[in-house]
C-alpha cells in the first residue's frame, strides 16, 4: 500500500504531493502547522492542537481551508489509509498560492497539506537513558507564540545540536534565561522537587503537551512554578526534561558538558511521562 | 505564448510549476532568494545579487543547485522566453525535499525555482509624487543579513502598510532606530544635505541597490553617513527615500501622518534615481 498524503482536497501518493511554486508557504513562510501524535490509534491532545491551530490562523488573519469538523475526519481517514497506529499526523495550512507580493492576497483559497507516518514513540535508548541538550542563543522573532512555518532558526539550531551530538538545543535569551528547545519546551526540577518551566508569552510556543503536563502535575499534587530559569540553574537542577507532541516528557540527562542530577532519568519526569501516556492512550494509570 | 517558469532543470508553464510538499522551503523556510531587476533587457546589478546569493547559501551551509555560470544562462533564457524587457527575475533556492526533520538532511539535491515577469519599473504616480511609509516595531529574527524566505514578519508588516494606505512599513528597533523597510532599505537626507542610511550588520539586509547607491553617491561627490537614525530624525529630514531592486531609489514624501520636507520628491533622491537608472541601463547619465 503506497503512502498517501492529503493535499487540497485529494488523497495522493506521498511522493507526488505538490504545491505551487508561488504558494505563500514556499515563498514567504506564510503558513502554520501542527503535529499531532497518534498512539494506539488515538489522536493525542487533539482538542488542544486544533485550538492552537485556530489561534495561529486568527493571529495571521488566515482562513480555514475547511471546517474543523472536516479536518478531523480527514486526519482519521489519513491515519486509516496509512495504517498508522503509533506515529504522527503533520498538518500545514498556508495562505494559498498567489502572484508574489508581500501583503496578503485577497480571494485566495488556503493550501492544506496533511501527511501521516509511523514512529516509535518510546525509543528506549532515549526514554531509559535520557537525551542531551546544548544551549544556543535564541535568535528568533518575537512572535514565537504563533506556530508558523518560519522555522529556519529552529532548523539551524537543531543542526547545531546534531553536530554537537545532542538531541535538542535549548535557546537562551539575552538575559541568560532559557526560552525553550527548537521543537520542544524546556523543564527542570529543582533540588526541592519543584517543577519549573517558562510561562507562556510571545517568547515561547505554548506547547500543547506542556499545557497537559501542567494540568497532570496539578492532578498528581506536584509543585510547579511557571517562571524563567537560567542555564546555571538547569546545571544545578535535580532533573531536567523536554516536552513536545512526539517526545511527551523526555528526560534530559546532559546539558552541554554537564551531567544533570545523577545522570539518569529522574523520578518526576518518569512519573509525568507515564501519566501523560496513560492520558494519551486513555488507559488508566494503574493499569498502564 | 504561455508564461514559463524554471523548476529543477525544466522550463514549465508557470501555473504548473510545483515543488514537493516536503520541500524544506515549504516546511521550514529553509531557503534563500534574490530578485533581480531587468531593465531594457539587462540584468541590473547581477554581480551583486549573485555575490549575496552565494553568501546566503554559505551562511546556511546550503549547496548551489547548479553553477553560477549555468544560473546566469537560465536567467537569460527565462527572460527571453517570457519576453521580459522591463521586469524582474525571481530566483529561489531551498535545501531540497526530504522527510520532515528540523536538522539538515544529507545527500539532498537543492530545489531551484526561477520565475520572470514584466513590471513597470517607473510608475509616475510613485516616482513623481513619492510614496508614504508607516513605522512598526521590528519583530524579526537576528539574522536579517541572510536573504531567507522566512519572510512572515515582513509579510505581516507589508499588510499593515497596505491597511494604512501606505506603500511600505519601516521597522523600528527597541531603541527607536529605524532598521529598514519590509522589502527595502531606508534613507534620509538631513537638513545639511547629508545622506544617511543604517550600516550593514546582522540587523538589516544589505541591499544590493543600497550598496550601488552608496557607491554612486560617492562618485557624485555627495556626503553620506552610514549610521542609525530615529523616526523623529526622519520626520525632521529634508528628504526620505527607500531603495530596493525594483524601486531603485524611490522618494518617500510621508512618514506616518507627517509630511517629509516640502511634500515632494527631493533633489538628492531624484539625482540618485536618475544616476542609478543610467548605471542600470548602461546609458551615460548625460544622455539619459
Amino acid at each position: 500500500m503506497p503512502r498517501l498524503a492529503y493535499v487540497n482536497g485529494a488523497y495522493v501518493p506521498h511522493d507526488k504531493g505538490a504545491v505551487h511554486i508561488e504558494d505563500r508557504g514556499f515563498q514567504f513562510a506564510d503558513g502554520v502547522y501542527e503535529v499531532i501524535t497518534v498512539e494506539q490509534g488515538r489522536l493525542v491532545d487533539e482538542e488542544g492542537h486544533l485550538t492552537r491551530l485556530a489561534r495561529s490562523l486568527a493571529e495571521l488573519e488566515m482562513d480555514w481551508p475547511m471546517t474543523a469538523r472536516s479536518l478531523r475526519i480527514v486526519m482519521r481517514e489519513l491515519i486509516r489509509r496509512n495504517r498508522v497506529r503509533d506515529g504522527i499526523v503533520y498538518l500545514q495550512i498556508t495562505r494559498g498560492s498567489a502572484p508574489r507580493d508581500f501583503a496578503y492576497p485577497a480571494g485566495v483559497t488556503p493550501t492544506i497539506v496533511m501527511t501521516a507516518r509511523r514512529m516509535n514513540l518510546h525509543p528506549p535508548e532515549r526514554t531509559e537513558r535520557g537525551v542531551s541538550v546544548i544551549t544556543i542563543p535564541d535568535i528568533r522573532w518575537k512572535r514565537r507564540d504563533i506556530k508558523s512555518v518560519a522555522l529556519l532558526p529552529q532548523a539551524m539550531g537543531k543542526q547545531k545540536a546534531r553536530t554537537a551530538g545532542a538531541f535538542e538545543a535549548w535557546q537562551v535569551d539575552d538575559d541568560g534565561f532559557i526560552t525553550e528547545g527548537c521543537s520542544s519546551n524546556a523543564w527542570i526540577v529543582t533540588k526541592d522537587g519543584v517543577l519549573v518551566t517558562r510561562p507562556a508569552s510571545n517568547l515561547i510556543l505554548n506547547g500543547i503537551t506542556r499545557q497537559s503536563l501542567l494540568r497532570i502535575a496539578g492532578e498528581l499534587g506536584l509543585s510547579y512554578e511557571e517562571r524563567p530559569f537560567t542555564t546555571e540553574e538547569a546545571y544545578e537542577a535535580k532533573e531536567a526534561f523536554i516536552s513536545s507532541a512526539t517526545t511527551y516528557a523526555m528526560p534530559v540527562t546532559q546539558i552541554n558538558d554537564r551531567v544533570v542530577g545523577n545522570g539518569r532519568p529522574g523520578d518526576l519526569v518518569t512519573r509525568l511521562r507515564a501519566a501523560y501516556r496513560s492520558y494519551a492512550t486513555g488507559v488508566p494509570r494503574h493499569a498502564a
